[in-house]
């Protein structure tokens, strides 16, 4: 059986484009694209088949299946020769039972699921890993793609670099020059990307993209992996299946999302529906789109359209002009995965929900004291959480999923500012060292009277 | 059928005590303990049954057999009662194929264990989850234990501080009062650690940890997570049976494994030797332990024993004062588990190298330029296989796995410094930032030229 998927438009212009032509919008009306599969296809396998074969695969040891992501490689690409993979055994990332988190709050059945602890510590691997490779097959091919690059300073140039690198393709990442230093950087740097500093600013870089972007032109020797590729989506909605495989194929009843670019969401969504119509579940999770207050336009959209008591709609949006946040990465004012995300919300019964640059400090701050490591946007998504607990919309029994987007090793700045107290608002759950004699018989009373203390503290 | 393991000292002194008593050392001659379980019991199942079962539970659902470590729970830990297990789904890490690393090199077969990618960033995960387990699993007996403790500034106390969070168990880290930031400890204080920070030196607060140590005082309501503490061991001799599942039960011919106090290669060692006791495997791979030029106790005894033309003892070992290393985590001149690894190395027909500081920063750039993004600590193992590849000791066709103990993210200034040459020896590998226009259309020239020059150049 061989299974086909292609790109199409999400707008829905006829026509199907093959995965290994270098298209990044429809050639027609220029709206984004998606990978759809042939579900006749799917359907050769029953759905109690499909599951059985994403369990033996899972984690196991026969190249590329034990990839989270390649493990379901005819759901995700199926067009890529084994031997044209690029996996660095992304997925299979631990589900967090935040046990202690969940009891102060008062859910008991509360579950993280840590994306970021991966190769280049970010959910972003588990959607490179299928570009890389969909390059990697073109170039097999006789495709004179001589590179592939991206604007971004973040998890997307450090996930680009390490495919690129363990492939032998050059990666090209490309940044306003006063943007550029090597700590900052240090992945593509040390992944040996060419990282080009460009004498502009970061819309002067977009129009470079959007200059490469323009195959009109037939120059597509620099292939680009910037968001709007939707090849990255077919690997982020490897999360849904594994959330489900994670719990013996139980669908939960919600899933918190930070929502930026709104990818992910869209990616998730995806993945839960694809279930759904191929029988392997009977309902996909409600999904929540969690979005920083400092950059909200999926947020205000959704509030627009409650408060006109009907479903939201591209109509509902603005962009807005992003403000700065802790939640760097998704700091955007106007995603490129819109239409994508208002369709996962409402196919989902989903919610959009904002956190404020306080709340989603101090609930990193509350979950890292129970043995999480959260990064900021992940934060965003925990303090979203808190309200609707405290709102009584996700009740005590509700089974619930965060998903953690990246390792809180890359964002110590922003932790220690907390513990420090110069993020510009009481820290209130910082953590300070104590100062203690040097004698060891004094100190080991002192300890015992420090320990005293925390217990009847807590 | 009740599994059974017990304390045993280490120079062969009479006696067993049981795990959940809170002894560190020999009561009679003061050396350190290991843990020895009944392989009469052990030997109730088949080897072909241990590994069918181990295969099994390898990454699965069922807590807390899912855990790379848990799933060999008889073999570890027997002891602990389910409920009592505090796991963060540690082990499964990736053995990374270092494909192109290793075809620059002249090796084919050349794998990198990614110890680090895991929740806390470090291999100490592994033999963390297995000691504050049998903590909890002593509170849980009525012990009297208020909290747990250790003195570092590193991964210990980061793993420590994560897993004491999780189970909710107080967690003590003790320092020297000038050693502490809040950015350098940002894992234990952000996870709630009770930082203590002691008006002495570091040789100070070791007289704290030694007189909490000392037991016969009867005071125990400290428990230390030092690495005298064997129960650590245990957790990570299970990166041995990890490698051979990885390898379908195949034993590779060399592991390389950076040595600083000694404990990691002790425990793969008795990993493996136990599996090879059992008939899991016929024997075990050659292990060399790597140390940092600056800090090289174990290199030296190895080079006089060498020099005498009979295997490593005791005998050949003097401390000697560590000098500083970007490998700061295996700055050590005193190894406390020095005996195990003398032991260890001579069992496996092992080998003990040096790297110097440049060679281990090289041999880290060179790597991450294929896909790895590697601590200074696994850079020295690097810089060791370049050797022995080089004196032909290691031959093209032999399967080498290096031990890679923690992510790089952890290490982003040694990386930065590296690739800002700012480490004060030439880094000719280092990867510089490109100047280019601003201007789209001239841009994609520009990016095309790079590009002639850099196919030009590999």
């Amino acid at each position: 059986m061989q299974y086909r998927a292609w790109f199409s438009c999400v707008a829905g212009c006829p026509g199907q484009h093959p995965l290994n032509e270098v298209l990044y919008r429809c050639p027609i009306c220029g709206a984004l694209l998606e990978v759809t599969h042939d579900e006749e296809g799917l359907r050769s396998r029953s759905a109690a088949a499909w599951m059985r074969l994403f369990d033996e695969r899972y984690l196991r040891t026969r190249w590329p299946y034990g990839s989270g992501v390649w493990g379901k490689k005819e759901w995700v690409q199926p067009h890529i020769a084994d031997e044209n993979v690029v996996s660095l055994f992304e997925g299979g990332t631990n589900l967090f039972w935040a046990e202690r988190y969940g009891k102060q709050l008062g859910v008991e059945d509360l579950w993280v699921k840590q994306c970021g602890t991966s190769h280049t510590g970010s959910f972003k691997d588990l959607g490179m890993t299928v570009l890389v490779s969909t390059v990697r097959q073109m170039r097999a091919e006789g495709k004179p793609i001589r590179a592939v690059a991206c604007a971004s300073t973040g998890d997307t140039s450090a996930a680009l670099a390490a495919y690129g690198a363990a492939a032998g393709i050059p990666v090209v990442v490309l940044l306003p020059a006063n943007k550029i230093t090597a700590a900052q950087l240090i992945q593509p740097v040390a992944n040996g990307a060419m990282v080009c500093s460009l004498d502009t600013d970061f819309d002067g870089c977009m129009k470079v993209v959007q200059r490469l972007t323009d195959t009109s032109k037939g120059d597509t020797g620099i292939y680009l992996a910037n968001s709007m590729n939707s090849l990255r989506v077919e690997g982020q909605k490897t999360i849904a299946f594994e959330i489900v495989q994670q719990f013996d194929w139980e669908v939960p009843d919600w899933v918190l999302v930070p929502g930026g670019n709104l990818g992910n969401v869209s990616a998730i969504a995806k993945g839960f529906l694809e279930m759904q119509r191929m029988g392997l579940i009977a309902a996909p999770p409600r999904l929540v789109c969690c979005q920083a207050a400092q950059a909200n336009p999926l947020f205000l959209a959704y509030e627009r359209a409650r408060a006109a008591g009907r479903d939201m709609s591209l109509d509902d949006f603005e962009a807005v002009q992003a403000q700065p946040t802790l939640a760097s990465a998704i700091q955007i004012g106007n995603p490129v995965s819109l239409s994508k995300a208002v369709k996962a919300i409402v196919e989902t019964r989903g919610m959009v929900l904002q956190a404020t640059e306080e709340q989603l400090a101090h609930a990193v701050a509350r979950a890292d004291r129970t043995g999480l490591f959260s990064c900021p946007h992940t934060g965003v998504a925990l303090a979203c959480l808190e309200q609707l607990i405290e709102s009584n919309t996700i009740q005590k029994q509700d089974r619930v999923v965060v998903i953690s987007t990246a390792h809180g090793l890359k964002f110590t700045e922003f932790k220690a500012g907390y513990h420090r107290e110069t993020l510009g608002f009481e820290s209130r759950l910082a953590n300070h060292p104590v100062s203690m004699t040097g004698d060891p018989e004094q100190a080991v009373g002192e300890l015992h009277r420090l320990l005293d203390d925390y217990e009847q503290a807590n």
